[in-house]
Parts: structure tokens; sequence; C-alpha cells
């Protein structure tokens, strides 16, 4: 890998397939600077693209970080950030760009491999099960109680919210069980289930949605930021004990 | 090439080496949209990251373009430019990402493949030629045009300013012939040139540099946006005519 030139340059990869995702992040639409840190900022920015990859099985591998706007000591605690969440989710900064701007706009592009055919939304078959890889609605809890300035009393929401995490090994673990479609939830559970079905041409009826503790059902299924997975599969697959099932299958052309 | 879901899927390059670039272009601070078009700003955007890429010697394969920002008509333009600009340079855009900002800012990220290893800034040797692919100050000429409300006198110094071309033939010829450091004039000659001195670790004195017809020799040192190709190669190597060699060589350390 060399960084430093206008441009990374990197080895290409052994796999087949190589994914590619581009996010954008904007301070004051995406995240408010009165309730989040710049360090939080940098951190989300690489872990909403990385989910992306985490959606589709598929691994990163090189990121560039584009930085629009802020104050020299605001980009340095945005990149603490970015750096954090690129070590955690084993993702190599190789670049990027650094521009004046009057709003703070940090823009995340990654690189990433899949051992298999990605995951896509749109292959969901009638009959498949639902499964999400765990509770959601912790995200806009968290997000609820900081705006309370109650945010103290529930350090697990704040995080899931300030400091989301990637699920690349559960989205791998899907892939390889035999995913026919997945999407993270980052819009929120309604219309990013709503993506994977009008993608895959089917419908279906759901209940049981796992409710995190001290969330709402309306967090659960409208607040978006959870970057847990719903994903599909035939139903004879022995699905890992770790993932929760929806209640009513199938889905239903 | 899947386009469509969060992430984009295209087959892995057959070369061993992979280039990076991104690059944001802010409306405001790198165009005045008084002055050149939305279509405009989205041909630049794409322009300045390809760029990166044929100063490397190396050639575009896909791109991600991130719009925050906008009206809808507003960004429909932008995407007119950026279609016209992929298509001209050969390059697939494969997916992105579109958000709300009050300031339009476009990131574009650029992959790149490159039968050799791509030319760095860093390669220049004491001894060493330095070329330059064509005269130079057309787009800084072309801008002061645009200011003075006179654009319509000199189309080709505007047309050089709003619709820059990267140099991609003429990067990969020069990687081709040899080059031991390249860099596009995107800053100004003088300061990109330094770029290359500096991370050669060696000197030079320069005259006879070529100054586009309608410039002045201001434009041609300092002004920006040329996308010119600044590259320097063992004094042997028997250059292809195109090219136009500076006056004095050879860097110094």
């Amino acid at each position: 890998v060399w960084i430093g030139d206008d441009a990374a340059v990197v080895a290409t990869p052994a796999q087949a397939w190589m994914v590619l995702a581009s996010d954008s992040v904007v301070a004051g639409v995406h995240s408010d600077l009165a309730l989040t840190s710049l360090s939080d900022l940098g951190w989300k920015a690489v872990a909403v693209c990385v989910s992306d990859l985490a959606a589709m099985g598929a691994r990163p591998a090189h990121a560039v970080v584009a930085v629009s706007g802020g104050r020299a000591d605001e980009v340095e605690l945005l990149y603490e950030g970015v750096a954090a969440a690129a070590e955690t989710f084993g993702v190599a900064v190789v670049g990027g760009d650094l521009t004046e701007s009057p709003t703070l706009v940090v823009n995340v592009t990654v690189t990433g491999t899949c051992a298999g055919y990605p995951v896509l939304r749109s292959g969901a078959r009638p009959g498949d099960g639902i499964w999400v890889t765990g509770p959601l609605g912790a995200s806009a809890a968290g997000l609820r109680l900081l705006r309370d300035g109650s945010g103290a009393q529930a350090p697990l929401l704040v995080a899931a919210h300030a400091r989301p995490r990637p699920l690349l090994a559960e989205g791998e673990a899907a892939r390889r069980a035999g995913a026919t479609a997945m999407i993270d939830v980052s819009d929120g559970f309604t219309a990013d289930l709503a993506h994977v079905l009008d993608a895959s041409g089917v419908g279906c009826v759901v209940d049981g949605v796992p409710v995190a503790p001290g969330a709402t059902i309306s967090d659960a299924l409208s607040g978006g930021e959870d970057f847990e997975l719903v994903w599909c599969v035939r139903p004879d697959v022995d699905v890992p004990g770790r993932f929760a099932q929806l209640g009513l299958r199938p889905p239903m052309r």
C-alpha cells in the first residue's frame, strides 16, 4: 500500500468480486454536534459505510476519507474517530481529501472483498424465513435520551447511537448460511425491509420484532441507524443460534 | 457490475495494482455557480479525481459519486455533467450516495488500474529531465475572463476552466516512457512541481514554461486546475514528441 500521493496504490485483492460503497455524513443533518462529538461523527461516517459491506456479507479492505469543512482542530478530532473506527472494523484508511466548506461533510468510500458473490437486496423468495441479527431500536432510544439530557442513565443506548458497530462477522455468517437477500437497518426496520421486499418482488407480514431493552416498539420499527442486519434464507436452512427469527414468514408474492 | 444496492459489486481487475482517489468539490469554494453551471460542477468533480489517476499513469475503472445538498432539479443537472464526464473519460459510475446538506458538496471516488506499478511523486532523481504535457494557464485565464464577463471572447479558455480533461493517454504514455515521478497541475504549476521535488528530495531551476495562448505567465505558474501533467524521466529517454521539455534541468539534490 502506498499512501501520500493524490491517489493511493493498493494490491488488487485475490477474490473475484469487489464491493464499493460511499456514504456522506453531514453535520447538523445526520449528527447533531450539540449531542455527539466530532470524534463520534468520524466514527459514524466509517461505520455507516462499512455497514453497507456487512449487509452484503463482504469484508472491508481500504477506505478513503474526504472531509469538507471544519477547523484544523475539529478535523483532528474527527480523524480520531475515523482512525478508531477503522482499526476496530479492520479497514485501512489509505487516502482522501481535505477541502474548505461552510458545512462539515465527511465522505467515506470503502472497498471490500467477498469470498463468494455478495448478498443483494433482491434475492428473497416466497417461503424464505426472515431473520435479524439482534434487537432493534437502541440507537433511536439513545438519541432520544441524549436530546432529553438523560443520556448518562443509559450508556449502552447512547453508545449504540454514538458509536455504532457494523456487524461484519454476522453478515458473513448469514452469507455463508445461504442468505438470499440482506440489508442493514440504517433508515429504519420497516423502511429497510421494504427495500428488500421491493427489490425481490415479494411481500410479507411481520411480527415479533425484537425490541432492544430501553427502546420502544416505535424505536424498533422506525428508528434508524441500528445497523442490525435483516436477512432472508430458505426455510430449511439451519441458521446459527445467535440470530433472531421474525414472527411471521414467509414472504409472499 | 451490480448497481442499485447500498454497495456496488464489480469484478476484481486482473492487474496487480489498484489505485484509489477521492476528491470533493464544494460549491462556492471550488466552483462559483454564478460563473459555471451545475453540469460543469459535476463534470469537474469527476475530472479532478480522474486526473489524480492520470498523474500515476493509471486508468479509471469505477466511480462512486456522493452528492450532499442541492434541490432535486439541481442534482439532476449536476448528474448530467457527471455522466458526460464519466462517459468521456471511460469510467463507470456504479453507485454513490445522496444526502441533504446546507452546502452543495460533490465527492467522487474512483478506482483505477495500472498495467505496471503506478508513477508516484517521489521518484525524481538528479539528472532527470522535466516534461510537461502542454501549455499552462488556460484554466486560470478562462476563469478570469468569466469573472470579467468576457468569456464569450475566448471559448477555448472558458472550456479549459469549465470542462477540464484529465490526460489519461498522456499519463500512460509517460509511465510507459519510464517516468520517475509525475503530478497533475491542480494547485498550480509551481506548487505542484514543489510537491514532486519535496517528495523526491531533489531541487531544480526551471524556465521556458509553456504558456497557453491568451494566458499570462502568472496564470501558467500559479493558476490551478490545468490538469496538464508534469513529469520527470532519465535524460537518455526518447520522449514522444507531443511533450514539452522545460528549459532547465536537471533536478539537483
